[in-house]
């Protein structure tokens, strides 16, 4: 997410009500996955202090004032780190409330079909050649390219899951970010994709999604890839070009697949893997370690009988 | 559920037009699962005869009318105890049909936000500061708290998956119940949340669910559980306060899982579960007991070559 | 799909601007594993080419024009038999634009209930006594039967998952096809049914789905089976008769099922399995084998330990 001009962090610590060290500007906030030199990030663990500011980013909101600054960059210090990061979304980024069915703020191309029923949300943006199929909602902070095809109750720009736990109750973070459907993208029905935190999720060209496929904040999604139905993909994955995940597999939060990497039914990823190779079996591996595997496993009850004779 | 006032034996047996055997009032019906005094239940098979007789229902419909009939209970005797009982929720909670987008009988509070495109059922009830995103579909019978988030294309308050297999036709359970979302809730985009049978689905205070979810009939959630995208939750389970599950989760019906529980990705749960431990795989067993066997099946390949050679 | 009258292969050579071998004529098309006497198919790879000249499709559409023609069939030739297939779907089932929330042309039977919200499309036809829930979107190509339920955002008549693979892009099979749901079907919330592509998908009578499952385009589903939730379903699967999956089993593309299988839950099916038997786990195997391979797991680590120190 990136400002209309450059903040000093002074002037940030006045928004926030904080201290704050160091002399920098910021000129744009992100996630800790995404963040990008000049960017605001925050953190309230010791375990990743130096994960954040080591980072590109520039302001690192904190809950420590002892820790050394980077040359370049600089803190604000608070208590509450996440609530001050969400403070800012709003500031930024305010929530858009919708009070039509159709944005009139939205801009929609030429030959873009929108069926009866499609909700479209505040600016908007859709490109030429479009179908949008009835009952799908696409909600503000999506930009989507030309002869983009939505299906029927797909869902753009759904809400981040996430969260900071606190005593009595999981406070959200804000989703201030929003969802880039490159051109030729072909989203199932009942599709949901996640808006990112301050950035976007991203769906590179041509990639095509099955029915009822999930796909978290801020996940980097490359071009040509194939999804089959009920695939589940946590928030910031990156998945890189020409990848294939057949139906109803799941990838944790975080991981990376390499170009042109085969996934399997019903697998689970729980790390990242290479490209080029094909995967299987929970946690995934490559198809044909796993194969052996499961050749082993069938004999095993045999052998065990085998086993219990001889004793 | 509960009847405006308590009716006797006697005319319950004259509403189903059947014989009844003891002397008793029953002011509610419900479920086997969640039965209370004073309700009445319904069994058809001998091998539950004795569960439904001991439970807390004061009255029970059944299909044999020489059992021995507790202290202060009655039985109505019918061949078809299902379709008698179908008719009672027929009878104390007919089926609303909705004539308006936004029922005018719906209760909306103060500072909530009903975005376009939403459906909201006769006599729905929902508190103040709540988010109703568009599409959203509440159906009557659901009670919802204050600054409850339900996003997009998500159901609350579909039908209970509760048949009776005859000959030609899975005869279908009248859903007479509703579903209850207490404070602080978050529904996903695109979840379903079917309501109770004769009772409510309840949802505790704080708990936050991702995007297509399932929650079956009569389900208990506690408080602040926190579940990942695509799990699914059949009917009549138990879950405590502060469960995790992760992605694509599995829970089979009537299971209990207890305070505290974490459940890793894509694990089937086919049996209750002690609180407090994380579990793994399919069946779901604690996890650092299903890491070690996914250790030795990595070396088991390599073993049955070895024996092989020896022999 | 069968066209208004016969047409001779020189009719569709012309309309393909293509050349043609052999005499015959068509009165219908069909994806290969639905094709019947009459019918025009296709094949681009001559790994399939004897498939498809042997099939009961009368006309083939092949990029090959050395192959040996079968008595009574014809061939039209072509460099790109998948696009020209598409264009002969796009003429004779032209996409069919809605313009209205309930088309004026569809035709619904008497006491069907059709709630607030709900999307029906050009031509479709909805039998007696059904009820439609708020949000449901019904697409043009159904043929709804009598007493059928359909739950709240499901969408019936979602667009096959098909393409042929381009260099840059996915080129999509257009879905000429529609949804044939017999009487007594009852569809879950949020349920995706594909269309077929130039056929029908089939729900057999009296077959009653759980919420958020996916059915694939030109599957056939015999009678009175039972889904349960986040069950997902590929494309040219066979369903016969009383069959039943439990929650988020997987079933893969062209595999059939037996009467009366029953699959448990989160089971994946490669391959087609023999009816009248209860499977588990992936690949799916009869549950009683499973369950042996998976107790001699559970002890394997143990047994792995014992070898150590025998050594």
């Amino acid at each position: 997410m990136k400002f209309s001009r450059p903040y000093d962090v002074s002037e940030l610590a006045e928004m926030l009500n904080c201290d704050f060290k160091g002399a920098a500007k910021a000129d744009g906030m992100n996630e800790i996955h995404r963040v990008v030199p000049g960017d605001i990030v925050f953190t309230d663990h010791p375990k990743y202090f130096q994960k954040a500011l080591r980072s590109e980013a520039t302001v690192v909101i904190i809950n420590d004032d002892s820790v050394e600054i980077p040359e370049g960059k600089a803190i604000l210090i608070t208590d509450e780190p996440f609530t001050a990061f969400n403070k800012l979304i709003d500031f930024f980024s305010p929530m858009q409330v919708p009070s039509e069915q159709i944005a009139t703020s939205a801009r929609i191309g030429k030959n873009t079909l929108v069926m009866p029923g499609v909700f479209i949300g505040n600016d908007v943006e859709i490109g030429d050649d479009c179908r949008i199929y009835p009952g799908a909602v696409i909600l503000s902070g999506s930009k989507i390219g030309n002869r983009v095809i939505i299906q029927s109750n797909a869902i753009i720009g759904s809400l981040a899951f996430y969260y900071k736990k606190r005593e009595s109750r999981f406070e959200r973070l804000f989703s201030g970010g929003g969802v880039i459907l490159e051109d030729d993208v072909e989203i199932g029905a009942a599709c949901t994709i996640d808006r990112g935190v301050t950035d976007f999720t991203r769906i590179g060209a041509g990639t095509v999604i099955d029915n009822q496929v999930q796909i978290g904040h801020d996940t980097h999604i490359g071009k040509m890839c194939l999804f089959a139905s009920q695939v589940g993909i946590a928030g910031c994955v990156n998945i890189e070009d020409g990848v294939t995940l057949w139906g109803q597999v799941g990838i944790t939060s975080g991981a990376t697949i390499g170009k042109g990497a085969v996934v399997l039914a019903q697998s689970g990823i729980s790390k990242s893997l290479e490209g080029g190779k094909t995967y299987f079996g929970y946690p995934a591996e490559e198809a044909r370690k796993k194969y052996r595997e499961m050749a082993s496993l069938r004999v095993l009850p045999d052998i065990i009988e085998q086993l219990k004779l001889e004793e």
